[in-house]
């Protein structure tokens, strides 16, 4: 990021990905010379803490965004729709966590190990990918660079922290329910959801998909510039707090070999490969709790597809999945304006001044 | 089951497959006329209750099955390496839930709703498939007949029991240990489980798969009588005490709707399909565990294989994934020969007399 320092406001800060975004802001020591909290007026006048001060949140409102220059929002699709275009008028730069404008045309999707490019002609709204597709598009981008995507299949094991920080209460509060034999009755995901798997992330469509399993196919044909990518998915909630894992199977254009893709993908930025089955080693959830990478094991040949491979994908929903892939969009667009010529400040204003 | 009182030894009483064995006799009303409770030396002295009464686990030694008509073994490769010939040569029809014997040409590895026929020429001993392999095969048996099957892709979310009783106690105390935050140091399994999923049940082969992913491939040929059939398997343990879910794509030889696969597999033996998604209904291990019938949900057209189908499918690891299809093997040996013309006393006892 350009140490020029910025303004920023965080939209849905109470929530799990808006705590985490402060914490990677902090932690990457971004320049952030104002931090805005902002949510709901049910959350307003909590405080969080940054950078070992108290900051109190405030309800967001059309004046929220006076003096901002990025506002990252991830606080539900009906916050984005209403509060974005005014963050954008006010002069911010909106990254925005929600689906509200992921597949719109002229907004850029953008998962920076992969599609930096994409930011170039944004019109003040960036969208940040859904967790799953983020996490995923990771470990696709180089195979698909070095030996061309054919098909993906894949299964997900998403943890509580994708529906919420209300869900990840809920299922400790479950576990220890079950633990001690007592009912409990689910409020914030669709079943209980300790020591249980259930197939059901977002809500279903009509042909028997859920969104979330759309998402995946559209954001990912969009990411990666490949609209007609036939890609599946089943999502999958796992008792787990906040990593995502994925079971994927590719079949590609062209014969690549388990070592070598094995190659690429360690070479590639925001990937570590964790790959040595006989030492019980492969990416966890637990192991990668808080991580920034994304984690990739078990890459061996498709026994369906040839060429193919097969691989397991792990990364932290709250981070890269979110949080961190938001800051680094923050950081990219000052670079891009900054490596351009231009100054930051009108880089993060587009249209402003 | 024929009425006609058998004897029969539980090799292994004292696991989780062995006590659920006795569960399935019990509320089957089998008709066992004795039953001999076996294990190893450590186990031995314990007593388990059956109808109503303790009866006393037994060293297993190869004196052990006198008199016996049914031996089911659950007590692991090597132990039924020891003791399954010494159990025929007594007279008795072994039933093993071992991989011990499984892939040997000669011995029938059996789902009764899939292919009782293999049963016709058994010499004594008689294979129960891996867990995860009868649960999948009871989905995948009808969409064969009706469909043809040409190519399957599965990701697994297996519980806890599939790696015995110690590690359905592990779960159960690393669950305890994270809530409260103390550490905890697994033994039972390759990684702590709590709040935690991880690709790997059973050992690795040298190509990169485990030998679970290799039983569900080499075993699904088998039953399907499909020798050449591509699948492969992703297995991972989630942290769910006695169900086993699956996420699976099929591609076909000939069209199917999702309508009348729904429509096939509610006419399956063994199956209960459980599939509104608009009403959140769809199998999960909670809601089936302990019960014997494998479910089925979200059946829909794939978007990879056209034709091609997925699904979503639980059982109960313990019940149809092991312990239930051991008894039904037993029923319907006895079946066989009674329809047959030949006594029951016979069936049960090759060779002998």
């Amino acid at each position: 990021m350009s140490r020029r320092p910025i303004d920023v406001a965080v939209v849905g800060a109470t929530g799990a990905v808006g705590r985490e975004m402060l914490r990677v802001l902090e932690q990457r020591g971004s320049p952030v010379q104002r931090l805005v909290l902002l949510a709901s007026s049910r959350s307003a006048g909590r405080t969080l803490r940054f950078r070992g001060r108290d900051l109190t949140v405030r309800p967001t409102t059309r004046d929220s965004f006076r003096g901002v220059d990025v506002a990252l929002f991830s606080a539900g699709v009906a916050v984005s729709r209403q509060f974005a275009a005014c963050a954008v008028e006010s002069g911010a730069v909106v990254v925005d966590n929600s689906s509200a404008f992921r597949l719109q045309p002229g907004v850029p999707l953008v998962v920076p190990e992969c599609n930096t490019e994409a930011l170039a002609g944004h019109r003040g709204i960036v969208a940040n990918p859904n967790c799953s597709t983020i996490i995923l598009a990771l470990a696709l981008a180089p195979l698909q660079r070095i030996a061309g995507l054919k098909q993906v299949i894949v299964s997900t094991y998403q943890a509580a922290s994708g529906a919420g920080r209300r869900a990840m209460e809920e299922l400790r509060s479950a576990t220890r329910a079950h633990l001690s034999g007592a009912g409990f009755e689910p409020s914030a995901m669709p079943h209980d959801l300790a020591f249980n798997v259930f197939p059901q992330v977002d809500v279903f469509q009509p042909d028997g998909y859920t969104r979330e399993e759309d998402k995946m196919v559209d954001e990912m044909r969009k990411i990666l510039a490949l609209p007609a990518l036939p890609l599946e998915a089943t999502c999958v909630r796992v008792p787990v707090e906040r990593c995502h894992g994925m079971a994927v199977t590719v079949a590609l254009q062209r014969p690549l070999s388990p070592a070598r893709a094995r190659f690429a993908l360690e070479h590639s930025p925001g990937i570590v490969v964790c790959d040595d089955p006989e030492a019980a080693e492969y990416p966890t959830p637990r192991a990668m709790a808080g991580l920034d990478p994304v984690a990739v094991g078990r890459i061996r040949p498709s026994r369906v597809f040839d060429p193919g491979l097969t691989l397991w994908v792990v990364g932290d929903q709250l981070r890269k999945g979110a949080a961190l892939n938001a800051v680094q969009i923050v950081e990219n667009l000052s670079n891009l304006r900054t490596r351009s010529g231009a100054r930051v400040e009108d880089s993060v204003r587009p249209g402003a001044e």
